[in-house]
């Protein structure tokens, strides 16, 4: 991409855009593709078709909105295409998008974010060197906030990590005997599940594996399982009993011998995981952190006091207040009785390793 | 209080309610007596005169109401007062409220909360015995919103106490080489300093006044004191060196040298103390929980990891998940980057002692 142009031409192109910001929600959360919406408009402004991207393996979001006005019968020559995501420009598990549009005789490109993947980017170029008017940064916040966790990790070059916490409102994950089933609440288990749900991988130790034999499911509030299940990680050199949970159903289940979280993440990157979620224990936590390699923490503070028992977090090497790990809060949600803080981690405060 | 109507005859009967409760808040919420507002209204519901208690030893909402209506050349007889309490029957730093309504010749009262105060009750009794019309309840949620502290201090016997925590989303209070400031952010602190302003006491264990040499005292963003100070209370053996903080401006200090809470709070109850505030450290904090002896908790939690150091909170004798101490939370208060959770203490959840 080499200008940028965020002027719309028409009132249509904006609601275009938030139409297709809309539609690209029908596609998952997950998986190694972002979410996409395009639609294509006449010269007039009328919608001439529309559509987004349902996952890895399907089309683009450009050529189902060209399917789409194929289908009723509208003819895309000299059309407006308003997308979400600039349009590839390279050879996947489907042909190029930005070809597909140039084919299509459209006339002029509406995007609202950048590409940044270095293997897909250069449509925008490929299509204003053919002659394509081509507009970038249309609600671009809008837009990155529809990408989620892809973005980022496409621009880091490995999945995004968030670490999920449990705690006490004095930092506990456990009581003293080892018990921890409930400190939060069913609101905020929940709101844990259907974030399962979005991520593309569970993380665990196998400390965490061994003592609370979880099954890492996403699962409803009726306990059924979602249809789509994250892979299941564990992280650590120790074997798994064979009646653990984690053999049962849900996700498939990694098991990566390393305590090198680099090392884990660069495996789930060979198996396209954009999003990763680390859910334990504290010596796992404390290692991604310490590493640098945790982008955002999802904390569910509960209301409950414990004194003693496993704290949320192990040794970080901190010794003095100058040197604490200072996340930025993003969102406060109350969640029944508890609260989730969503807060991302300042590249600066740890050792970034990217 | 033997029967209770919470019928109002007229609109203006609710307005001066709404009026007396919004009065009553320029009187301080500290102190031993409650913020009490009166409004005066004639029988056509006409504004007589209106007052509010400005603190003990000065005269009750009633009789400022009284005197005020007086100044405005107005008489009191067959008037309604409206007031937030009960009108008191008793002869403390001033005379009974009832004998001066009944004096000037007041013909009805509405009241919002019945006075729970053994000693000072039974001011509506006379009041109807002497032939007053006397309605209670009117706005009774917000008239106990208005008494705060003071309400449940009365009811149970003994200074209601808030605990404050401070802590890093893992449940620190300090890093590990001691160094604690700041945890949180500006806009805690102060939000805490504002607290202090409000209660009577700020409770600390020696522990705490040893190792952070705190001045507990109550000062506004510009780091000025507060006109109000409460009184520095230090609980324990060791004595403070001549040096410390605690001896320099501020409230009084008081060292109660002792490790039992209830005796704490029966020194600060002969001081007229209402509202206690105990600022730590973890010791503390848990010997005042395990003894049932705390309200409420506020909790200030800053988006912070240390992996290790001082616990926020110390032993309370809870071994497994089921005896955690559960709190109810009553409020969640984004604080710039910090949340501040208001929940209070279930009185079944621990060994309530009164």
């Amino acid at each position: 991409m080499t200008s940028s142009d965020t002027a719309v031409r028409a009132p249509s192109e904006l609601e275009a855009m938030r139409r297709a910001l809309q539609i690209a929600r029908f596609g998952p959360a997950n998986g190694p593709n972002p979410r996409v919406g395009c639609v294509l408009l006449s010269p007039d402004g009328d919608v001439l078709g529309e559509g987004w991207h349902r996952g890895a393996g399907t089309p683009h979001a450009e050529v189902a909105a060209l399917a789409d006005a194929a289908d009723r019968g509208r003819s895309a020559r000299g059309a407006t295409a308003v997308v979400t995501l600039e349009p590839c420009n390279h050879t996947g598990r489907t042909g190029p998008c930005s070809e597909a549009l140039l084919a299509a005789g459209v006339a002029r490109v509406v995007v609202s974010v950048p590409d940044p993947n270095p293997v897909a980017s250069g449509g925008a170029e490929r299509l204003r060197s053919a002659g394509v008017d081509v507009a970038t940064g249309l609600l671009a916040d809008e837009g990155r906030a529809l990408l989620g966790a892809w973005l980022p990790s496409v621009e880091r070059g490995r999945p995004f990590v968030t670490l999920k916490l449990a705690t006490s409102l004095d930092g506990r994950v456990a009581a003293a005997d080892g018990t921890s089933r409930w400190i939060t609440s069913d609101v905020s288990r929940h709101h844990a599940h259907d974030l399962r749900a979005e991520v593309d991988a569970i993380v665990v130790g196998t400390g965490t594996a061994l003592v609370d034999d979880p099954s890492l499911t996403a699962r409803n509030a009726a306990g059924e399982l979602h249809g789509q299940q994250p892979l299941r990680v564990v992280v650590g050199h120790r074997d798994l009993p064979a009646g653990a949970r984690l053999h049962g159903p849900g996700g498939e289940l990694v098991h990566v011998r390393t305590h090198d979280p680099a090392q884990v993440l660069a495996v789930l990157a060979t198996r396209e995981v954009r999003h990763v979620l680390v859910e334990g224990g504290p010596t796992l936590a404390a290692a991604f952190l310490a590493a640098g390699l945790v982008d955002e923490v999802h904390a569910y503070v509960a209301p409950v006091l414990l004194g003693s028992g496993r704290p949320a977090m192990a040794d970080l090497g901190v010794t003095t207040i100058g040197d604490a790990v200072r996340l930025t809060t993003r969102s406060v949600i109350p969640l029944g009785p508890d609260v989730l803080i969503v807060a991302t981690v300042d590249p600066h405060s740890t050792t970034e390793e990217h």
